[in-house]
């Protein structure tokens, strides 16, 4: 693996619920002169989720105390927090406008990974997928099934890190691709072994095509092409570490 | 920003202390038939800790109690843990033969980023550079001194992350480059204002980049074409969050 080459796919429209997500990268690949063979598609969680219909409207959203108080303390929207907390698992931290929870899949972000940006209506919260792999799952079948491939697919989403200012793009599902490049017991160019290089190859996919998907240039898939389409039968949630091995619970 | 390049730069040999840089990647991009002008140059920290002589010979160290007891526990070297304790201003997490640091830089890494792989002997480790920043800097200077740019310099490291499994390449350092978008005050797509939408641009350059820089293959480096390289004089450090703003102190 020499090269890696990261490609916007221009002119997806704003995805509705029900959405052919398939037709539109293949429309979109097309215009763009691209075969979508031989590599990763990275994929923005929004535009699966607005296909799949995960969006709220938060007319219909009675916020309970505990979200009227965070909502009051955060200076955000009683009803957005009553969604996020319908979304946690377990609040980690809770600080400075910040709430940052585990979700019920098991990830780590702020709000529950509920968006209020580039949602279709202004009461309108987007929720992350239920389950993100069979997300890509699904995707990248209804693209073999029309004739593309063979490809991975990414289902990817901007976080924050703790230390670290800024948002990276991170794996939230992924079909096709090992999740993770486990090289353990190579040796390094000395011939030792190597003991804890385990390359989280689908996030660091997602980081790069992050660069070229600028939430306001309205770009929400990457086609990346000199990714060995290695995959393993592991997705990217057997990223999501063991509780019991996790010191940052 | 529609398309990003990445290339490994081939055959940067095992680098010495006091090894011109400049001159070695000059030479690997012209071998590779490429010119370093209009884009970013990722290179790993190792390279650049072993150019500037930041090893350490396990055999002129004596360990103290502190790092004996802390060897003991994780199965290591009580001199390796000697050095990672003299790089640490605080240990974070300690458990499961896993010691996470704060180094006196300010990155949060296992082991304070000191390294027993790819080291030139058996008994020597590498630690981080001084100011991964000023080594940015250094290399991006010279560079540019014999003709080469426009052109930014990334320096990485392999990190890995609370709550999931596997590693992410980070950019310790960082010049000619913005290490962050400040996108918000921006529009989304349907014109209201887009919060916080910061993306780390440094961080997802050293992440793509990692993905061809694994540690067998021996490619310390990676030039990134497609990148708008707009400095704006903050630098990689910059990315270090306020502690008194960090909701995972």
């Amino acid at each position: 693996m020499n090269e890696l080459h990261f490609r916007a796919l221009p002119g997806i429209p704003l995805v509705e619920p029900g959405a052919d997500l398939a037709a539109l990268h293949l429309e979109a690949a097309g215009r763009a002169g691209l075969e979508l063979r031989g590599g990763v598609l990275v994929v923005c969680q929004k535009i699966i989720s607005k296909a799949e219909g995960r969006l709220v409207d938060l007319n219909d959203v009675e916020p309970s105390d505990e979200a009227r108080e965070i909502a009051a303390d955060h200076e955000k929207d009683p009803r957005h927090m009553q969604v996020v907390l319908n979304e946690t698992r377990r609040i980690v931290r809770r600080g400075g406008g910040v709430l940052i929870c585990e979700t019920h899949h098991g990830f780590v972000c702020a709000n529950a990974g509920v968006d209020a940006s580039n949602t279709p209506a202004d009461d309108v919260v987007i929720l992350l997928p239920v389950d993100p792999d069979a997300s890509a799952r699904a995707l990248r079948t209804a693209l073999l099934e029309r004739g593309a491939g063979p490809l991975a697919v990414v289902v990817s989403d901007t976080f924050g890190r703790p230390w670290r200012e800024g948002l990276v793009d991170t794996a939230l599902g992924s079909a096709g691709i090992a999740p993770i490049e486990d090289l353990r017991g190579q040796g390094d160019l000395r011939g030792r072994e190597l003991v804890v290089t385990t390359p989280a190859t689908v996030d660091a996919l997602a980081a790069g095509a992050g660069l070229l998907m600028g939430k306001a240039a309205g770009t929400p898939s990457v086609w990346v092409e000199g990714v060995r389409l290695e995959g393993d039968g592991s997705v990217a949630s057997d990223l999501l570490r063991d509780p019991s091995t996790d010191l940052f619970r």
